[in-house]
């Protein structure tokens, strides 16, 4: 605010130099402008981003019985706060300073740059000190810190659906300290780092597999450790309906984090400086779109013929399958293929919770099927629809599962040990919102009111 | 939202105009950043009206009883996305393309132009192929469906709260598809394509009439045809009440699609890469809120008077009523008016709210008085206080109305005699939840828990 | 948020001085451009901001009983319409237009400026009415207007919490009239409006203390004038908890206020036309996810040491808290500054709770301990970490809950003595509900449906 007569004087400086180096500047975007764009484009998708933690929150607390609603919305502020902490302290340091092919920098704290603190508290801002920052990445950089941050956050509030109704508060936010801190950005710096796997040249524009995979192999290996909730699978083999409490809420929280992929998509283009980028956004929006009404269609007409009626929740993982296939390329040219995509994506997750449950896997909320599945189907895609190749997806996918598996596996069976994950059964029948927190979701009703 | 192109056009003209005769292009706005403008204002506001979406499921979800609660859900999931699926077929076509005075053109799929293609496969953009892109229409054309897609959802919205609680999930599909790919189109080509409304100087900034009458008329087309609720109308003329299951939800749905409207109205100035839009932006935004906020208080002082109490749902639907009212006409240059035009919906909702009892036309939410009533009031406005001629939205408002109205009645009707629209008796008494969905939105309270 | 009128003015001579002394211009970013991105971040941190009404009101809903549900949903929805509407017709131009010291104008609506209607209504722009509206301001003042109106509303949303479950709607409504059309705009004209605080270097960036401790304040003396909800406050001294019906949705509400507070602090910058406002921005949109982060984790920490249970809704509060304590200051240039700041606002919020419990002081949802406690430190965090005094910030702070308590306070006696404010006993029990409404919230279940 005190700078703003300097401001204004920067700006003529920047203008000299670029005007030295093309004569064509007046039809293009400024450099700084660029960065305004580029800047304001994290921060737009960012939010977007965010209230996808709000979707989590929302899907979740719908889909699980109202005795575990409130340690489920806990586990979901909890989560989304720890995620971002610890991408501060450690994590996007591992991710994207100085890779070397399969690890970042172990250095503490990201803040803004020399450059950047110095445009934003001079008495009297020189246009060096702005072409410095706009030379430097084009973007604010904790913009991107901020756009960076809300994805790993996605990928810990995948976790917490599949293991909701069983795990203990505790042992679960040291996991997704763990998760959030080491194990997403290690595998996170091969990729969008530009390690080892990026060298090979294993594309996912906006994490099919880097975010959504990550998280479902991360709740995978919870929910073998931890194992099926009490009374879910019979001794005969029979699979035990355990409804969700609130299914408007379930379709809220769909609904959000639909809403919220626009950012985590479009975003992903990374850049909003130029007419190629905003040309790249809009499709990236469009195929996103379809994709999700892909994968909404196709849950929602295969449920009617395989079970003779529609089913919600199967519908709303249906939305979410597609948009998780879509993700590793929603730069497709057609759209067309971006709601062919999506459909499969519906249909897989129809197949994949049946299976899992025949594996006795008990996943809550279906987030394996509708993140993992979908996820590998989709990061496939680039190689199947785009310009990737097929094997180096499978490669890629194959390394960052095997890595996410087996760490997220150990991680989860130390703490089996340790601490132990898991509510004792009396805790488990009464509930974890009385077991851990000591109150109730909705006291006035629901098991509450029956058993006040 | 008028004359699309012919906006574009000048446009396009102005642009040159300024840089042939003043020497100061530096002070101005680049084609290429105005593009970027332009093309983000379609995707931001596009994403608000996405979420409209969210908005409707959560104001029908709130205000239908437990037992079709989640039926509700998922035709609001459902239509959404067979609403971007025919618009993407066939629709924008239909709309957009070579109108020619009645109708558009019937051919599939709405792809990204040649040289956008071009400009973003490019391993290195020439100038030259950024000014193609720029020039051709002043934003990206997936951009622009984006928003024009989200548009036809929320028509189709509509009319899934009119006709809940009694209506068959699978012809209620079947019409939307009909009516976002084909009736929704036509009538929009009249205006917004540049057809023979438009021609005649029938205004509608952001669909008053297009969107929201659009969607009223085929919801009461739909209730007449389906019959009210079993129970709704007494013999001797009284009219039952069935309170909505859970206020919150619907107060959420409200505000969220409150919240969807500035983008609503906002990105119906169709661009911003100028001051002058920037600026008239800014003033529909003020518009669109104070109408809003005189349609609620109007709402709320009216029943109070009338009622000698509150009335919460009619306060919601006067915040709609009041949106609905400025949505031809946001760009009043007064905002003191579109407080005024906003009360005056609010206070027409809580009147036509019990004259549709009186005609036995049974709608759950109350979105024909909110949206067909509120939309005729508004489009007329832009006669009273704008520049159009009332004479002209006179025309308008009733030709879209008897070409909506009498194509949704022939489709509603033809799916009543051949596959049927409405469940049985029994099934309605069971709640749509259990009959079509074969599960419970609430299942541990409310009428779920009381029949387990 | 500081100086606004003194930045315009300097905004516009140092604009004109840049056209006359330098021809290059285009590299950096135009002055319609830097009009377009300060317009535009206005109305999109704008509609962030107006989302919180939502957020509040789910918060709200979700922490009163099932009873009180939908008259605090007609509350917030009403008290957001007067906001805007008393804004508009006089609220503004107190805060903002020729403040001499300690008032603005007493003057009625805030309407576009006579440069902005020449230019909005032209039919051909010329490059003059574009210069004249870019100079003026360096944003569209409606887009200015709009943003300033939600924080207003905000102010507002933080009493309804507070007397929730025992206060009557219409004597609730008057008193938003006066805070949102006197008593805010005139303490906000002392800061922001560049009065007698700003003049002796008061710093609140976006309403620590001007937004949050004055809601905060107008609360605590309602919540005095009006007495405890009964029950409550057992004779013997003990406590009686009255949990809220709804965590989900109180949860949701947080979220929502969290998604909303990016543009709360964000949009408080006041502008995004240059790289340093874009780079600022972006550490603003940093600091606030981390200090909120940081009152999460504190306040999940501390209840679990204290009750051995975390306590989901302090948990909630937590959030609330770290994220009104960076609002003063969020600008800090080290983020982990931010965590701790927000990190020592959710301790606070856990020991204020019970502290005004034992004054018997009755809080519904607590907001006097997360906005008005929280905001005094936030307010004093600008004295100690940032470049502010601390004795300037406790005047202010002082100043300002003076004024506000005091006039607050009188209000709300007079409104007892005349009409009065509270409910009786048997409508207590009841529930606003039924009494003020004659509707329940959720008629199938919860108290509704016992009674039914």
């Amino acid at each position: 605010m005190t700078t703003f007569f300097s401001r204004m004087a920067l700006c003529a400086g920047v203008g000299l130099l670029v005007l030295m180096t093309t004569g064509t500047a007046q039809a293009a975007v400024s450099g700084e402008a660029a960065y305004i764009f580029n800047t304001f484009s994290f921060l737009v998708h960012g939010f977007l981003v965010m209230l996808m933690a709000a979707g989590f929150a929302m899907l979740e607390s719908g889909l699980v019985r109202t005795k575990n609603t409130a340690a489920i919305c806990l586990k979901n502020i909890a989560l989304y706060s720890l995620a971002g902490i610890m991408y501060y302290l450690i994590g996007y340091n591992l991710m994207y300073v100085d890779v070397a092919g399969w690890i970042g920098s172990f250095s503490f704290l990201y803040n803004p740059s020399a450059d950047e603190l110095a445009l934003i508290g001079a008495d009297e801002a020189t246009p060096e000190m702005v072409a410095k920052v706009v030379d430097a990445s084009g973007y604010s950089v904790m913009s991107d810190w901020f756009f960076q941050m809300v994805f790993v956050a996605t990928a810990a509030s995948i976790v917490s659906g599949t293991l909701a109704e069983r795990i203990k508060i505790w042992p679960f936010l040291i996991f997704v300290v763990v998760l959030t801190g080491v194990i997403y950005p290690i595998q996170g710096s091969w990729v969008w780092g530009a390690g080892w796997l990026d060298a090979m040249g294993f594309s996912d524009f906006a994490g099919s597999t880097l975010v959504h995979s990550v998280g479902g192999w991360a709740a995978l290996a919870g929910a073998i450790v931890l194992g099926a909730r009490k009374g879910k699978y019979g001794p005969d083999g029979q699979v035990n309906a355990m409804p969700g409490a609130n299914l408007p809420l379930a379709t809220l929280g769909t609904f959000i984090l639909w809403f919220g992929w626009f950012g985590f998509n479009g975003g992903s283009q990374l850049a909003l400086g130029s007419a190629l980028d905003a040309t790249a956004m809009s499709i990236v929006y469009v195929n996103t779109n379809l994709a999700a009404a892909g994968g909404v269609v196709a849950a929602m007409a295969l449920t009617q013929i395989l079970y003779k009626k529609i089913d919600l929740t199967m519908t709303l993982n249906g939305a979410i399958a597609g948009l998780v296939s879509i993700t590793a390329g929603p730069d497709l040219s057609n759209p067309l293929l971006a709601l062919i995509v999506g459909a499969v994506g519906g249909v897989l997750v129809v197949f994949a919770v049946p299976l899992l449950d025949k594996l006795k896997i008990d996943d809550v909320v279906g987030a394996i099927s509708a993140h993992l599945v979908a996820g590998i189907w989709g990061t496939l895609c680039v190689g199947i629809f785009g310009s990737g190749s097929i094997v180096t997806q499978l490669i890629g996918i194959a390394a960052i599962g095997a890595f996410v598996f087996v760490v997220s596996f150990i991680v989860w069976t130390i703490l089996k040990v340790t601490m132990g994950i898991r509510v004792d059964e009396e805790d488990e029948v009464l509930g974890l919102d009385r077991a851990e927190l000591g109150m109730e979701a909705y006291p006035e009703f629901g098991s509450g009111s029956q058993t006040l």
